[in-house]
């Protein structure tokens, strides 16, 4: 049978699955959206729905993240921002330009041009908003600030850059194009001039050559698969139980998102032994088996692995169960002048419905005691609530920005 | 017939354009060696030959660029690092690890391991020594340093950062998977240590989207088709007169790179109209055509366009014939925290026979004339003596570190 989906079948699908009404619809979708095998003209990932694309969406080969601090004191700027982007957004994803044509050469091209002609490439554009969108005195948001959507505390290791960390608004774009992915944020920025600046933004690669087969599970930037573990989509229960929100209220359907700029000392991590780096990680290199294992997803056995090995910390059973949706991109930002060294990491993406009782659970444990910390330290660090996703029609946050 | 070539078939033919002797043998089997459709495991530009690869091999898709500074002041280690160089050069270049594995588990990995598993989707390394490495007092090149190569004059509009400028030793890395590229350049560095310093370092990102038949020409970041008029690797006549070096001495077969990292003022040119976007290129923006012509490979009519547009310069009629091979890679470095702007442009390569009369000309009359220069600055700069291929056995600049 052939993988192939048209954009046509694709929409059909996503209109059903909206129909059922169970936010696992639009996940079945994304996943099916993007085999390897199909060509990247045909890769469209579904706009609408009930929850955003580009959480349970398998990651695409690229990123292009961004933060933006809103610069207006209006909140209707604000409502006709996230109209114009939930706009934009549909356009783009769906591998139109960012907007019509202008009647008049004289006037600025609506859409900057780079990707003209170029297919969406499995594009999908994720907004969030961040806790300082809801301090008092500025929109009317306090009362609608969820309890679970808060600045992070202190964490070990933190070496927080705060250029790099924190913001209004966020913008994540994933596609298996960077210049479209690029295209989707510059469009974004321009369109949002006068009421959002940029504040930072980060570009990843991740999982790359389609046609490997070899490698199911990428490999980052130390050289290890990273992900064996990680949850599956597909796997609808473990979604509901650990990433999507369904308590009622404007974020019902949504989820909060951490990021982390984690800079590997590779410098120093090349230096390191075979032995090292596999006591440090808990895996061996090459298979990706945990150690006292033969193959990438035998079960980890605790008992066989050094006490500080990262894989040993990071397992659920030690974290009293407590899992987050990992989507991790390698970066490289060129030269970090002070050291001579390439600066160089994982940016790492996850989505959870409770970030105190999850992500900041799990990395004070590997915070304090994780052999990794040795080579890694945190440089960027931000929190998001990501809303649920819309209606044809809707725009993204509209249950927050009415309501206020 | 099927396009697809195999590995074995790659290195017959390659080693039969060297015995035959032209400079053109390396370049159309670099061009046959990589059809869109042509599956990423097949797809290995070969690393030996009469001229290095990753000149005139058609650009992959993605670029890891980074310069050197030699900080031993032993001419022994200067062609140990050759050697080495050379060699992991062509084993990552085929596909394999840049060294065998090492005995024990005790001693670090030899290779740095993201790239286990990943084809080489047609990695190309290519290697160049700067002006610096001539030096008088440093390892008795003076005597051996071409007329053509020396520190490019400062030019019009130059606003060059230091730490983005010069270096010892250049390594081009190019291939269709970022982490391939990326994973050259580390372990490259890796091999240099002791011997070699990374200066600076540029990412960038090219041609996208291997099944898009309706973008030949890529698109840079103002939005406009760039590389209409480019030399075409395959018209060897174009390539001997102006980009490879015929006079006798270790650089025949070589040719001499120049790169600037210009920056776009994006967030200027987004404001710009159409019009004023099209009267600066002097070309249409969505066909690509020249203002004046009906379609991309129309001519340029230097009576129909301002007189300041940019290809109109950049003809080869207008500067007496003279061209240049370019090899550009869009890039972006995240912001400008001075200017809260994008920080993005074009990653400017070419190759050319002598910079003087080829780059240095044109971009004299450019930088004093072309419209463009009110939404470009050049940040960094650098000139390389690119030295010819190595055979078997060999290693690059062997023609100069054995005649010092």
């Amino acid at each position: 049978m052939s993988r192939r989906v048209t954009r046509r079948r694709l929409l059909g699908t996503a209109a059903g699955a909206a129909a059922g009404g169970a936010f696992a619809g639009g996940l079945v979708v994304g996943k099916e959206a993007s085999p390897d095998d199909t060509p990247l003209v045909e890769r469209v990932v579904p706009f609408y729905g009930p929850v955003q694309a580009g959480i349970a969406t398998p990651a695409q080969d690229r990123l292009h993240f961004a933060a933006f601090d809103v610069t207006t004191d209006r909140l209707s700027d604000v409502r006709d921002l996230m109209r114009a982007w939930t706009g934009a957004a549909a356009r783009m994803t769906s591998g139109l330009e960012a907007g019509p044509h202008a009647a008049s050469e004289l006037a600025p091209p609506v859409d900057t041009g780079e990707a003209t002609g170029l297919p969406a490439a499995n594009l999908t554009v994720t907004f969030g908003f961040g806790p300082s969108l809801f301090a008092r005195d500025r929109f009317g948001f306090e009362a609608s600030r969820p309890a679970e959507l808060r600045e992070l505390p202190g964490l070990p290791g933190d070496e927080l850059d705060p250029d790099r960390s924190g913001g209004d608004i966020c913008v994540q774009a994933c596609s298996d194009d960077p210049q479209v992915a690029f295209h989707a944020v510059r469009n974004l920025a321009r369109i949002g001039r006068g009421s959002v600046v940029m504040r930072w933004s980060q570009l990843g690669f991740g999982r790359t050559s389609t046609t490997s087969r070899s490698q199911s599970t990428p490999r980052n930037l130390m050289g290890f698969k990273d992900g064996t573990k990680n949850i599956r989509a597909e796997d609808v229960e473990l979604m509901r139980r650990h990433v999507w929100v369904d308590t009622p209220g404007w974020m019902r359907g949504g989820t909060y998102m951490v990021t982390r700029r984690i800079r590997m000392l590779i410098e120093v991590w090349d230096r390191a032994s075979l032995k090292d780096q596999e006591d440090t990680i808990g895996r061996l290199k090459e298979s990706g088996a945990p150690i006292g294992g033969r193959n990438e997803m035998d079960p980890v056995n605790a008992a066989k692995l050094p006490v500080d090995a990262h894989v040993r910390l990071a397992e659920p059973a030690a974290n009293g169960g407590e899992r987050i949706l990992r989507r991790g991109y390698s970066f490289t930002d060129g030269m970090d002048a002070d050291l001579g060294q390439l600066d160089a990491g994982l940016f790492f993406i996850c989505f959870q419905r409770d970030p105190e009782k999850q992500f900041v659970a799990i990395q004070r444990r590997l915070g304090g005691m994780d052999a990794l910390n040795e080579y890694i330290k945190h440089t960027g660090s931000a929190v998001f609530a990501v809303p649920p996703g819309v209606r044809r029609g809707g725009y993204v946050g509209e249950g927050l920005l009415t309501r206020a």
